[in-house]
């Protein structure tokens, strides 16, 4: 019922900054969609479930943020504004080339004139192609970082930029590939203080976390066009799963993946048709992204949605 | 009882490339005592403690790893050779103080010659004291990175490594600084699969964790020179649990902080005194860091320790 998701924002607090990120999201949003440019808020990466008030420990969801970040360069390639809803640190657009390379190893050690260092000829061509498009994106303003850290910041973004977005209607993409926590502790219920490990065993209890693809889908933004993703370990629960989630919540799209073959094999799932993509081994070889075909399926079929 | 970490490295996996980690830190602490280098094994950043077999939730500890990055740095100035066991993703000496930013946004996006890129000008001096320490680091050899992500790969690497340093006696330090879990899941209580959000509340049982300093200065390094740290969020259990900890393991230092305060004051607790170490209202907008003090108060105790 819905009230359920009322209480969890009643019980939860509201991030720093919360006005003033909702007011950066509708201003790009409104300048984007007047220039006819439809817009995509992407989730990614995971959310932080702390376990006491002043949080030394907490529970995470593994996602380093590959998804999200890949799929945000296909849609802007593809012509879409991009608002990146991300976690923390995890992997950006663009920049997800050189995250895990230290920028100290890209640089050569001689200085040109003490002051001006180059980077190292080996990068330089990948550099540029990237830095690039990178400038491209920010200087037409079709690029807009937002983040969080815990599942509640995440929440309370999601739902405000969903009603914000929710009035621009069928050009809104949502594209919820984060990993999101589906059980949280109440704030009532947190020890304020870290947790001592003289009491021997530890016991956490946790709540189930309210969907919220319901009220995103039936109140926040019901005329736009949602995907979600469903990620599971086990192979026969995927597709069932996806298609109790479109019966559930009436949404779209659901793209389902297995942890250990989600880097080339997904698939998409809509109230008429499932479809599954695989990359061949020639492409994984020569580098191909299975979020480029994710991409063209999905903005295929949000182009026909905004057609109608 | 000694038998409690026995049945903890029993019961879970060996990290991969377990043994050449081993060798290549035996192979590095050699060499330099050798040189008369003294050596010292640095642990940062948090533990997870993953709740599935095939891992999608998990424990984590809060750090982003500055007290180790920052410390390797002041060690590495002091003349010694530092290992540092960091976990995989966190804050890395000399990196650290460019890892917050985006290295497209440290370029010059108008490249010299079509294939150079050159490193702006607001950045260049920054770039330049950083990248010369690094350089000097790396080709002394004085610097080796070693990662783990689990509690179990931390564990079984300090293990490893302890027994291997040990030989090497007085001139050995272990800073152990790494926000290691005190709870875990064992093996064979893991769920393989995802657990599933449709099962309503979930409740999550942990076991306490054996304590490892134990073991690491009664048999695994018993003549080498241990500091281990202590974080608190309740001000006044700090002094008591730091030393109650000295009484239980009999080791040389704990660096006792509160979460809120961790970066400007410290207190180093021996088994004869503690002292109260801050940084100035002056020292912190001069961009002084506490772990220069830390590493002068450890370093003159460990030569202290080394010329008896």
């Amino acid at each position: 019922m819905a009230s359920e998701w009322v209480t969890f924002f009643k019980s939860t607090k509201i991030p720093d900054n919360f006005d003033d990120q909702l007011l950066k999201i509708k201003d790009f949003a409104a300048k984007n969609i007047e220039n006819g440019v439809p817009v995509c808020l992407i989730t990614s990466g995971g959310t932080t479930v702390p376990l006491e008030s002043h949080t030394v420990r907490y529970l995470d969801n593994f996602s380093v943020g590959t998804r999200g970040a890949t799929s945000a360069e296909y849609l802007l390639s593809a012509d879409y504004a991009v608002i990146f809803l991300h976690r923390r640190g995890s992997l950006e657009p663009f920049r997800r080339h050189f995250q895990h390379l230290n920028i100290l190893d890209l640089l050569d050690d001689s200085p040109i004139l003490n002051v001006s260092f180059s980077v190292k000829s080996t990068h330089a061509e990948q550099v540029a192609s990237v830095l690039k498009k990178y400038s491209v994106a920010k200087s037409s303003n079709r690029l807009l970082m937002t983040e969080f850290t815990t599942l509640a910041e995440y929440l309370h973004l999601l739902k405000g930029a969903a009603r914000i977005l929710g009035d621009f209607g069928p050009k809104v993409l949502f594209y919820l590939a984060a990993a999101v926590s589906d059980f949280y502790i109440p704030s009532s219920q947190l020890p304020e203080h870290k947790i001592q490990s003289s009491e021997g065993a530890l016991n956490i209890q946790l709540q189930m976390v309210p969907k919220m693809l319901r009220p995103l889908v039936a109140e926040w933004a019901p005329r736009s066009f949602t995907v979600s993703f469903k990620l599971e370990t086990d192979e026969k629960l995927l597709i069932p799963k996806a298609k109790q989630a479109l019966k559930n919540y009436n949404h779209q799209v659901v793209v389902g993946n297995i942890l250990e073959t989600r880097k080339k094999q997904i698939v998409i799932v809509t109230q008429s048709e499932d479809k599954c993509v695989r990359l061949s081994e020639e492409e994984i070889s020569s580098g191909k992204e299975i979020e480029d075909y994710i991409i063209q399926e999905i903005t295929h079929r949000h182009q026909m949605f905004m057609a109608k």
